[in-house]
């Protein structure tokens, strides 16, 4: 038995060592991982049972669908320019669910309305309701703010998911030629376009498209428009120049009255290379940052890659709300200055965690460190997860981290690029918690289920029983094993602050830091038999978060998370006026369940301040209060009442 | 010796009360109070001695009176819709300043300035810089952005400033010409436009320029102009709907997108007498509500007193910063939601808090009460004073109750409105801190200094010894008395915990709710006789304010005052990231003196979070910190670092 687990020798510690960093790895693909999770399940046969034909029901409801019938459009409703993408999404999670979820129904359903998008493509390969049927002349002349690129971009990720999902090319062939069109409209030649569109997210998709379909040249295209964003002469302004009208956004562009926020806003102040702080848009930062981290990766490329570390080491050490939400403010969806992290009025929009849970993705292809690994748990947990109702019909698209009652979920929105982008990526969830690297099974988010794990020729599957919001235990077993040995790497999450590993029964050394570094990363290679278990024991006890002083709001107040799940305080629990109510320091904590949830509970305190006015003199008056907090992301679900996950802590 | 003091008698404990409450009173006029004052002279003698000069300078150079010349204005400077305001700002504060420091320069100063508005005037009497020199044809075609009025009014009040400091008429009679024609263009009359302006001002100019000349027509205009607000059809749709074009803010207006917003923040919502609710845009509903009291007062109209009663207790209660500043917001310059009242961005705009304290004496006037004279003495130590520095050369226009630091005041703004606001307001402070009632003194703000009273048809002199800003003893000595008895009222202000008060070496029983009611007021009538003192003696112990619960953002901070003045933690004093440190609740305090400022200290603690990141589970570190809070008025004097009002308090 060829066995490189522990610390029985230095040398082989090293080696561990050197197995878990550094090493390629690639999201394992949806086939690979069942997902069979009491937390996670459930939330996914929502989506698939519930969001998914609810979703589909709006696009029909709405007008996406018949917007498509060109000729019998007659002007009502008239097309908003995002609708392409609405429809692109549901198209994404709707193949995603086949995988899992056999439907020959949703099947047929896919198949009509990539029909209708067959029979919208002009003879060119253009592809755009709005433009198409609302602006025909002003094709590709408000890359700014028409979102042209961005539509595209998303039925390209439409394509990708479908082919995988099912073997069909139908919408990758219209893709690809829609596809050779926008490679003919732009690049730096003579008589084309020199730019790139307002709202990154053809940059990943043509990374997908070429992961797709092994072509090289839609790389090319990909990193065409990374590299020129923010370049000299700036292509927005002679674009401007060119129309000579207002962009789609008029008057009210965000920040308009700024020429350099208005740049920042979409990532166009320098070029991405020289850029250092993530600002603007949140979800278009997002987009373009994974993007970036796939072309490091797909073209080696170090400086991209160095970008990359610099912004994400920006994001999420000053500019990322305790629940992996961000996105300051509602003016521009997005950043603001770091440590302006206001609770009440957080924008947190649930796309833009979710794009911090793709960049961390393709960090994490490059580079397996917590410092993605815990970040992409704590979104997928908490920013994210807040985003969809308990039912899978009600959907968040900001999230505040406190509320004074009043504030609910809706079932759609306008501009509805948040309710498709949650169930897309529920049901693509398995890709997130998994990757492969040679001969290797990645666990970046502990989620049951079983994985089949590709060992040369071969193919080994990995039963995992994850209860980390419970007990702890995470428990990897080698259902199926192969002749060759093959490496099970997994993070130990940093919020777990006692954890202990056995391989087949025999304990590892986590405190030796050539086991376990920095970078959160264990991996243990042997030759396994059946029923060889890796297990895990994380600390689950509920732990108290306090901010950086520079957060100058939060001083004071303390967040109470527990594993991967942050916790909040809700009325219909702890009554109103939930900011009169402290947790002392020394409080003891336990859990419990309450309606379902996992809750945390205290002792605390309730303050009042006895008499009239707006200020008092008064002594103020403390009384006992059994403190119930719930997970942040279940919030809203049991009525509208108030909310904090930030609390005030007394000595 | 007739003597209605004390309680001796219930009769005369009764006779106490009764004379003391529900009487009107008029502010004392300004060459009847000589301040000399330790606090407040100096204060005022710098913006004799700096801020009149500095600001006519500042009319020099910025252009405003240059622009007076029409015949030699070729464009440039373009004149501002604003610039005849501040010029009458500082006529009326150059006036008030003549009354106790005779100038002959200054006189001079001013009749030049008077005699080029006298120049600038139309021959029907029309006289309006930006007006007569851009926009000749579009005279009163916006009454609801371009302040035309409002230019009106203030130039009204410097008018009657003027006449009253040097008995001279030429700015009275530019005035009174004005408003011959004011009156005929507006009214309900055939022909007349049926209108008023968006800013209010006008309202109470009128109303002083009645008191000035004893002509009822201007108190009906003013009558007229307030009642028509906010009536149908709406004056300002109308008008828009003839103009045909933006108006002067256009697109830009505040709250252009919601027109319910754009009534209320300027109280064209509802008519006045059907207001409930302080709203808008903050110094245009001051003026409003002053001119609504004036009017109560004047036409002894309940429902109007009514109004302003129900107006005043909304916003004190609901909607006032502790320092007596107003206006949350600096989108609309005003008002949002209650209990809305952030710290940081608090707009809380200098000549609101000017505009209070005139409200509140108007309110005085009518009704002497503690819920007014509380705020005045509040607001005047602090929204107001905080406005200027200690040079008398710069100026805040907004004032936030805390600073992360990089903020301070400036010599002059595009929008100039404050800077001669607190200059009229300081020369004027007499009229704000004393009035006369029938044969009666009332001091509703303890200003050191001497007070000629008239009694009969003689005249009585009281000096006055406040030392309110240190050991809390208030002395009130009859210099020169009069055969006929006459009455000395004073306010008691609520913050004073335990207050005694002797009248002629006699105590008197304050605990008595006969001769101390909860108006705040006690009266003392009696036959004085030389160097007969009154001596109050209030508890100058600083104290602690804490918020209602509904000041979410607040809870668990506390707020240090003493006496009258609010107190704050600054960073000179105290080291940086102040929310860090926190004043626990049985902490002994202190008071001291730092740099000429009246300190208060206490024994505090500094919160660390040791560790890296934004997030962290390390446990807090508490160190012992002294901490020294001064006066909130006189931060940004010492560096532009931190500073709080709002500390966080630990059990």
């Amino acid at each position: 038995m060829t066995d490189t687990i522990n610390h029985t020798t230095d040398h082989q510690a090293d080696a561990i060592a050197a197995a878990g960093r550094g090493r390629p790895s690639r999201p394992a693909p949806l086939d690979a991982v069942t997902v069979d999770d009491t937390f996670w399940s459930p939330r996914i046969e929502t989506v698939v049972a519930e969001t998914i034909p609810f979703q589909r029901h709006q696009l029909d409801t709405v007008g996406h669908l018949h917007a498509l019938r060109h000729e019998e459009l007659v002007g009502d409703p008239v097309p908003h320019i995002f609708w392409d993408s609405d429809v692109a999404k549901w198209i994404e999670a709707a193949s995603n669910s086949l995988v899992h979820h056999p439907d020959s129904d949703l099947d047929a359903q896919l198949d009509d309305v990539i029909a209708l998008l067959a029979s919208a493509q002009d003879d060119d390969g253009y592809l755009n309701t709005y433009f198409q049927t609302v602006e025909p002349e002003a094709r590709f002349t408000d890359l700014r703010d028409a979102h042209e690129l961005y539509c595209a971009g998303h039925l390209i990720e439409a394509a990708v998911a479908h082919h995988a999902a099912t073997g069909k090319t139908s919408l990758l062939d219209v893709m690809r030629r829609y596809v050779d069109l926008i490679e003919d409209v732009f690049g730096p030649g003579e008589g084309q376009l020199r730019g790139y569109d307002g709202h990154e997210e053809i940059e990943l998709a043509l990374v997908k498209l070429a992961g797709a379909t092994g072509e090289l040249r839609y790389l090319e295209l990909a990193s065409y428009f990374v590299e020129e964003r923010g370049r000299e002469p700036y292509f927005f302004d002679l674009e401007a120049e060119r129309r000579g009208t207002d962009g789609w956004f008029g008057s009210h562009f965000p920040g308009a009255d700024h020429p350099g926020r208005r740049r920042e806003y979409l990532q166009g102040h320098a070029p991405v290379r020289e850029q250092t702080e993530a600002v603007g848009h949140a979800v278009r930062a997002m987009y373009l940052y994974s993007a970036m981290a796939d072309l490091a990766r797909e073209q080696e490329d170090s400086s991209l890659l160095e970008a990359c570390r610099r912004l994400w080491d920006h994001l999420t050490s000053r500019r990322m709300y305790v629940t992996g939400g961000i996105g300051t403010s509602a003016v521009n969806e997005g950043f603001t200055e770091d440590f302006d992290l206001p609770d009440g009025t957080a924008y947190a929009e649930t796309c833009a965690a979710i794009g911090l849970a793709m960049w961390a993705q393709r960090l994490l292809r490059i580079d397996r460190h917590r410092r993605y690994g815990d970040v992409l748990e704590l979104a997928l947990h908490n920013g994210v997860l807040a985003g969809l109702s308990h039912d899978g019909r009600c959907f968040f698209y900001d999230n505040p981290l406190s509320s004074r009652g009043g504030v609910g979920r809706n079932e759609w929105f306008d501009v509805a690029c948040c309710p498709p982008n949650v169930a897309r990526l529920l049901t693509s969830l398995g890709s997130y918690a998994y990757a492969f690297g040679d001969d290797e099974l990645v666990m970046h988010v502990a989620i049951s289920g079983q994985v089949r794990v590709p060992v040369g020729d071969d193919e080994a599957v990995v039963v995992v029983d994850a209860d980390v919001l419970g007990s702890g235990r995470v428990e990897l077993r080698v259902a199926a094993t192969t002749t060759t040995p093959f490496t099970v790497t997994l993070r130990v999450p940093a919020w777990s602050r006692t954890t202990s590993l056995t391989v087949a029964g025999i304990e590892v050394d986590l405190g030796d830091p050539a086991v376990l570094g920095e970078d959160g990363y264990v991996s243990v290679t042997r030759s396994w038999s059946e029923d060889d278990r890796v297990v895990v024991q994380l600390d689950t006890a509920p732990r108290r978060l306090r901010p950086d002083a520079r957060l100058a709001d939060h001083a004071g107040l303390v967040a109470v998370a527990r594993g991967p799940l942050m916790y909040a305080l809700e009325e219909v629990d702890n009554g109103a006026e939930l900011q009169m109510l402290a947790l002392p320091r020394d409080a003891e904590v336990s859990v419990g369940h309450v309606g379902g949830l996992d809750t945390v509970h205290a002792a605390g305190t309730r303050t009042s301040i006895p008499g009239e006015g707006l200020y008092r003199t008064s002594d103020p008056v403390e009384e006992f209060a059994e403190l119930t907090f719930v997970p942040y992301f279940s919030w809203a679900n049991r009525g509208e009442g108030e909310m904090r996950v930030w609390v005030r802590e007394t000595p």
